[in-house]
């Protein structure tokens, strides 16, 4: 079988063109090809898939053989796959993704997709529904105790619970210590992910990301969606801005209009190979 | 340039036949491509390369750039692509390592290579040469304390140092507590690995390893001859027995007649793909 690795900002799977391909068992390739040691090795495995209601359609199974529903890194893949491999010549695809159709929008230079920008819907403000135990909206500033300090922090959902605190410097920061402390903080009923946010200027903005269930990750496409609406929130960048997630740069911005969260970010071939089921 | 990943017992390398390509800076290209999430992924990089004094050359970069001297899991698979690719039809191979030369015997069946035994030398028993501060020749059921209770080790030097202890149960053993204690007591001036070892019966060991540095690991081909040499002394099982690792089966013979230890696994290929630097 024919596969492909890509990564965007070091989130890394195996995609498969099952226009040419055959996966009949998505759960267990996806166990197997994933692992670093005896597999390939990747995040996971992703399928590009024929679709009737979009353009196409991915399915992406995490190396543990379960299901993911969408992935901002996992989709600029697809959506570079797509164009440079010629599967379609469009510059705007619709893709159907397990947390509905995504529209992407491909940065291409001399047929080359340079970056993909993804719309990542609106964000969720209310406290309650964020979920997060706190009765505003929006939760801007809110305390909230880790190892024996208080910060503060400002709520996001961008379908999955954010906590976005800002501090001095990120780089030191400890976001292993604080950041697992809060994700299981009780005013989170379903806990959440963290994001420790510096500002550099009003466009420029360092995120660390703790991510619920996984710990540091190297980048989190709904976290910097979450983290540049509260930075916003708080009065201290634009709409638009670039962070700096440790994978590298995505670039973010609130569209006033539609009140829709974009993402823009790198794709990459890394490798294709033969691979013996 | 092409390349090839191979492992052996999880331990997973990016091969180079040099006889067909150039690899000007390996330092740099092993810290590039062994990246698991924006590279292909790897423990490290592996050059096979012509040699004056012996049949081939390895040489072997860790995933931090660092050259390493010798890895029997590496060496296995150095064999395999030398016979399987067609570089020599020979079943005995003289290999120039960072150790000296190694001899591997290849176990061929339909023209595929299977396993590999690898002469790993004659072990080290003088306490004070492996180093330990404990002054007997061979050191057998010498105390050590690790979280606040005694334990009984045997320590061997293959070339690093080895204290093997024998538990009830290596799998449910808190390898990683007492493995960092031990690793650092101070009877090892240049601390030590840490090998767990159940004796399932006279042919059959159970082993679980701390090695020095990184942690408990899926193989290590020393600490496999270090634990067969103490079992024997210990009385506890034959010359030749079959060693359970996290990463699969090793068999280890110690030599009554020539006091070298050899290992015998098995080495596999995963994929080939071309990698542009």
């Amino acid at each position: 079988m024919k596969i492909t690795k890509m990564q965007g900002l070091g989130n890394d799977y195996i995609y498969v063109n099952c226009f040419e391909e055959t996966v009949k068992d998505p759960v267990t390739l996806a166990q197997k090809i994933s692992d670093r040691h005896f597999g390939v090795g990747s995040d996971g495995l992703v399928l590009i898939m024929p679709c009737e209601e979009a353009d196409f359609r991915m399915r992406m199974f995490n190396a543990d053989g379960s299901e993911a529903e969408m992935c901002g890194n996992a989709s600029r893949c697809v959506a570079k796959y797509i164009h440079d491999r010629g599967l379609s010549n469009k510059e705007e695809i619709s893709l159907m993704t397990g947390a509905g159709i995504k529209i992407l929008k491909l940065n291409v230079k001399d047929g080359v997709t340079e970056s993909v920008r993804v719309d990542m819907g609106e964000p969720e403000l209310e406290g309650l529904k964020i979920p997060v135990n706190v009765n505003a909206n929006p939760v801007i500033g809110a305390p909230v105790e880790a190892l024996g300090r208080e910060y503060r922090m400002t709520c996001v959902s961008m379908g999955n619970p954010h906590a976005v605190i800002f501090v001095d410097d990120a780089d030191s920061f400890d976001v292993h210590g604080v950041g697992a402390s809060i994700e299981v903080n009780p005013l989170f009923p379903r806990k959440t992910n963290v994001e420790l946010v510096t500002v550099k200027d009003r466009t420029h903005l360092r995120m660390r990301v703790w991510e619920r269930g996984s710990g540091e990750t190297l980048a989190c496409g709904t976290g910097a969606c979450a983290t540049l609406v509260a930075t916003v929130l708080n009065g201290l960048c634009e709409r638009k801005a670039v962070l700096e997630l440790n994978g590298g740069p995505l670039t973010v911005e609130w569209d006033a209009e539609t009140n829709h969260v974009f993402q823009e970010g790198p794709a990459a071939f890394v490798f294709d190979t033969e691979y013996e089921e």
